[in-house]
Parts: C-alpha cells; structure tokens; sequence
C-alpha cells in the first residue's frame, strides 16, 4: 500500500498559502506548539503569527517543546486544547515539534490518557487536523503518521502511528533553515542518511529499482551536509536536503520492500537518547555502524551494495570485504562531519552497557535483516562503545 | 506544491482491497467501465465481480471504451449515471479507462455538457468517487487529476485536470497484466520514458537530486521494456515497470522543476492519434526524437545530460555531440523495441503534414524548453516524417 495525503507547500514564503488553506476551512482558532528561541530568530514565528492574525485565526500557544520531546507536555497542550477546544494544532518547529502536534491532535480528541496510544492500548479514532510549518528537516514528521515521544517515567522513548495523525498541510520552507546551527544540520542529516539505510539494508531482494532510486538520495545527502557546513546559507542545497528530509521517511521509500525496513537502529539509538538525552541524529552515528558491524559477516551482500552504490566500486573483491568497507567509510564520513561515532565519545560510562541493553531488548526480538535478540542488542552496544 | 491523495493498493489480488474500501464507505451500487475484451481474459473482471457481488454491490456495466477514448462514451456514461445514480466510479483498464471515468465522475455531478471542463469553460466543483482497478500500465491515470480525452467532431484531444478527479483507490496488480500484448507493453513503456524525458528535459537547473531520481527510473524502464518482450510473463518486471509507469506522471518528477516539466512532445503526438488513431506510445516514438533534433542545436546541454545518464559517458566530446548521439540512441532504443519512428511507417502521406501542423499549432506557443510558434511545429513534423 502506498498513502500520502499531506499537502505539502515548498519553497519561500509558502507560510501564507498554510493561513489561506487554514482559512479555506474556516479555522477561527488554532494552538501553535513550537520549541525554543529559534522560530523567533528565523523569522518564522513572525511570518506565521502575522498571516494568523491577518486571517483573523486566533493563536493561543505554548512553547517549550525539547528535542526527544517529552510526553508531559504533550499532556499539557491536550489539557489546554481539552480546557478551550481550538480548530488545528499548528505546530512551528521540527520534527519534535512535529511529532509532539500529532500526540496532541489525537489526545486533544480521546477521553484517556494520550500515552495510551504509543502503548498500544488505543487505536486513534478521531484527530484534530494538524496544519505545520516545519523549521528543521530530519524526521518527515512533516509527511508521514508517525510520532516519537519520550516518557521518563516509563523509560520509554516510542512511537503511535496513525492514518489520522499525517499533518493535513506541511509547508516547507527552507529559507527557514539557512540559520540552524551546524550541530542540527549534521544530526538531521545523519537521520535522513539513517532513514534511507534502514530501507535499503534491510535484505529484501527484488528492489533494485527502488534500491536505485534510495541511493541516489544517499549519495546527494553525503554532498550537502559538508556543503551546508562549509555554506550554511546556501538556499540550493537547503532545499535539497529538506526534500531529501521529506522523503526518506515519508513511507515512499517503504515501497516493494516486505518488511517496509528494518528500524533497529533507531531502536537502539533512541535507548540513548532517552536515558541520556543523546541528540537523535548523534545516536544514529552511534548506533547504526556497530549495527552494521554486528551483522555483516552473516549478511554482507546488503553492505556490499552500499559500498557500490555510494562509496567506492572496486574490482575482484569479495562482498565481505566491500561490506566492512562501506561500513568504514560511513563512521569515515560521520567523523567528517564531527559527529560521534562510539559511545565513549558521548560520554556513557562503559559499566552502563548492560543498563543501555536491558532498556533496549524490552522489545526485542526486533529487526528484519537479523531478528535480535537480546544477546545480540549487549554485543552491538559493546561495539558501540 | 506536492500532494497525491490516491491509496495504492499494489501487488497479487489486491482487488479484494478495493472492494473493501468501497465497503467501507458504504457503497450499494457503482458504474464498472472497461475497455475490449482483456478483462475477461486475464482475469480481472473475474476477479472483480465476484467481489463486488459477495459484498452486495451492484455494478451496473458498460464495455467498450477505447484506446484515445472519444467524448461519445462519456456522454453516455454520464447520462446513464445522471438517470440511475451510482455512490462510485469504477474503471477496471488501462489509462483510457480511467480517464473516461474520471470526465464520467465529474460530469454526472454537472448540469451542462462535460465537454466544457475540457475547454476550460467550467471547473469541476464536485466529482463521484474513483475506485479503478489497472490492468496495462503507462499512463499514471491510476494516481493523477488528470484526464485526456478526443473529441473527433472538434479535432481536439485534450486534458482536464482537477484535484477531485484523483482516484481515491487504485489497485495496481502487476500480475492482471502479465497477458498483455506485447506492441502494448512497447506503447505503454515509451509512454512512462516520455513522461519522465518530459520533466528531465525541460531545461530547468538546479534540479540534479531529482533528475538523479528520474534517470535510474529511465534506465530500469529501458532495461525492463526487453525484459518482457523476451518474457511477457516475469512477474517481476512487470512489477517494477507498473511502478516506474504509476511513479513517472504522478506529478512526483515534476517536484522542483519551475514550469513542471515540457509536454510539448505530448501535445504533438496527440494530434496523431486524434487524426490517425496513431497509439499514443506509438506517436510519442515518433514525435519526441523529432522535437529533440528540433531544440537540441540551439538547447544542447538537456539531452547531453540524457547522454551521459543513460547512454554512453563520453570523455572528450562536446555537449553538442553528446546530444545528436542521445538522440540517436533513444530513437535506436524505439527501433529495436518495434516502436515506429517516423510519420512514414504510420503510413501518414507526407502531404498531410501542413494538415498535422495546423491542428496542433492551435494551442501555439506551447512548450518550456522552447516555445514552440506555428512555424516550429511545422519544422518537427517534417523532422518526423
């Protein structure tokens, strides 16, 4: 199956065509959920709150939503929309911020309580439509039915999927993006190359026309990450990357593959970022090549293929030799960057391994390449380290 | 802006899937249209039928719409609809019949004459719903607003688009088309290459993460065209082509690109079939290289990037080479496929080409690459014969 009804708005100054969408369906009033000062920094905020008010739609809102948003707040926006029932959640920010609107969206609408969904306890039924203007791609929140939040409490970091909870307009903007710090273009970045590995390494055969089409999206990305930190106001390449950012993880690339992926190693990331609050993308440079690692002398053709595809195409060498190559020249390209590639470099004491492994094998067995088990979660940390 | 709002079911005996959104919806009666008589052979009204009947949908029938489907059929869908309404339209064939359906669902919801939607006269307000089922892929209809139909009595075929007429399902079961004929496969194959050649070669710039997207698609349709004429029943490649057809003129490869793509070889084409019933495949084998050798002097750089992304990488030769030599090669490429060339092999008199000018150079200028004036047409069709 393939599905995506969101509307989608790219280019400068598509803000307003979010207000006449908004308009067109007779909102009188949304809630604006956003994270920190930056909305305010990069004219976004401004571009956003004028059209509303111009539009006459009132705009009550609430900031603070963190990165690895958490689900306390997502409790206070549905208290807020429960208390004064708005028309949209507008969400202004990135993918947690994103993520954080659809929690609301569905809890806004449902008599328990929200963390119901991501438990499974729940099916969303009804949803508030959700209208976004993204600031940060990375996640695709902005084009898919997915959201992960964190509960402290629980120790979970999960997410609730649903038909009802893709945002009904996205627009995005990529002159919003000219300012963010190089640390984010660099996770946000090492997330979209993870989105697309996690297809295209998943060992499903049969694919190659997608394989093709998902390479050539890894290949631009390993381009316009260094050319973004070298250029950070570079509009082009912006541009290319939040498309990029919309597409890997927009389901697209899901497409005549059985499985649709295999996601261990955001499963594993985001054991990290829940108990140490490890940025998404620095845990994926973590997490992903000791994954690799773990499982390429059983299956190297996979890796094989990405050491064709993106890195070097050599002659007379066995796959297993191209797989701990490609796997090499992805931690190359990461350290590049400047992102972490071990947990040393994150400073997780090395005694906390067996802790990072008990919290991620709670779901195991999982994965699609390898269906681990907890045995091998505790040894791929012990490679990550 | 980007949106697709159609749910693709895609794979063996998803026309189950089909029924059961109609179910869903609550369906009791729907229009079934189709073509000749491939859908009693290969299955799918078979298929289809007893679906509908074991979930008590009635499907009032009519047969015979044909390839370059004529205005007439319309009307007359229309008129049985606007007499015994139906909850659904439901094409069961390839593009003509799901462009059929597309004018039939928006004018049994109009008072005046459906024809007017295709002057441009009238927009659609409201449309029946779409459920279609594919059974030869080339167009995209299955996943596109858009709908060409000829109208013999005023010399025209020609486009309506709406985004009402998106299909709301499509069921795209690669194996319904296993038992196609193969000048069908060779039609419908040069059908996808031209949509896609049409974005690629527009002449826009900064489009090179797209254009990467468009080319692998290119070349697996060049490889697979072969593929199924040595094998018309590899299931495999007729699943890879039904993906690559769905994905070419879905409006996807027009992301990015200011004016969308170039259609102009299109809109040359159709006038062969409206005055030859030329196959639409067909006169897209012919018209397309005669607009390239037509623009490529003065426009080299597009079609030496078709050079370089799907013929031979050249070193040492110059942009202009690599074009004439593109050209040279996609027209071999048509030859070798059995597709026809020249305005010659369709046994068109040459003293009809001012005649094939005068019709087409009706909706002059048109075109992005070059805009095209009376003069220019006329030079192509020459080009052609």
């Amino acid at each position: 199956m393939w599905w995506n009804p969101t509307i989608v708005f790219f280019g400068k100054g598509t803000i307003t065509k979010l207000v006449e969408q908004l308009s067109a369906m007779g909102a009188r009033s949304v809630l604006l959920l956003y994270g920190g000062k930056a909305v305010f920094k990069n004219g976004a905020y401004a571009q956003l709150s004028q059209a509303l008010t111009k539009a006459g739609i009132a705009f009550p809102e609430i900031g603070g939503v963190k990165s690895n948003p958490r689900i306390d707040k997502v409790r206070e926006a549905i208290a807020r929309v429960k208390a004064s029932p708005v028309d949209a959640i507008v969400p202004l920010g990135g993918g947690s911020v994103f993520d954080s609107a659809k929690a609301v969206a569905a809890g806004a609408c449902y008599n328990g309580d929200v963390w119901d969904f991501f438990e499974g306890k729940a099916q969303v039924q009804k949803a508030l439509p959700i209208f976004g203007v993204l600031t940060a791609s990375a996640s695709s929140s902005e084009v898919n039915g997915i959201a992960v939040v964190s509960n402290p409490e629980k120790e979970a970091k999960v997410s609730m999927n649903s038909p009802l909870i893709y945002p009904k307009v996205s627009v995005i903007d990529p002159s919003l993006q000219t300012s963010l710090p190089e640390r984010q273009t660099v996770n946000g970045g090492i997330d979209i190359i993870a989105h697309l590995l996690e297809r295209l390494l998943d060992g499903d055969e049969g694919t190659e026309m997608m394989d093709e089409q998902g390479y050539t999206l890894v290949r631009s990305m390993i381009r316009l990450i260094p050319e973004l930190i070298e250029d950070p106001k570079n509009y082009e390449a912006r541009a290319e990357y939040a498309w990029a950012g919309a597409m890997a993880h927009s389901g697209f690339f899901s497409c005549g593959r059985a499985a649709r992926g295999d996601f261990s190693s955001h499963k594993l990331g985001h054991t990290l970022s829940l108990l140490y609050d490890v940025p998404h993308g620095a845990s994926l440079a973590v997490m992903m090549p000791a994954w690799a690692r773990h499982l390429c002398e059983e299956n190297p053709v996979p890796f094989a293929r990405l050491a064709e595809n993106v890195f070097d195409n050599f002659d007379d060498v066995s796959d297993e030799e191209k797989a701990l190559s490609a796997i090499e020249s992805l931690e190359d390209f990461f350290r590049e960057v400047g992102a972490p590639t071990t947990l040393r470099e994150l400073d997780i004491p090395e005694g906390d391994i067996q802790k990072l492994a008990d919290n991620a094998a709670k779901a195991c067995p999982f994965g699609v390449l390898k269906a681990l088990n907890a045995e091998d979660v505790l040894e791929i940390y012990k490679l990550a380290y």
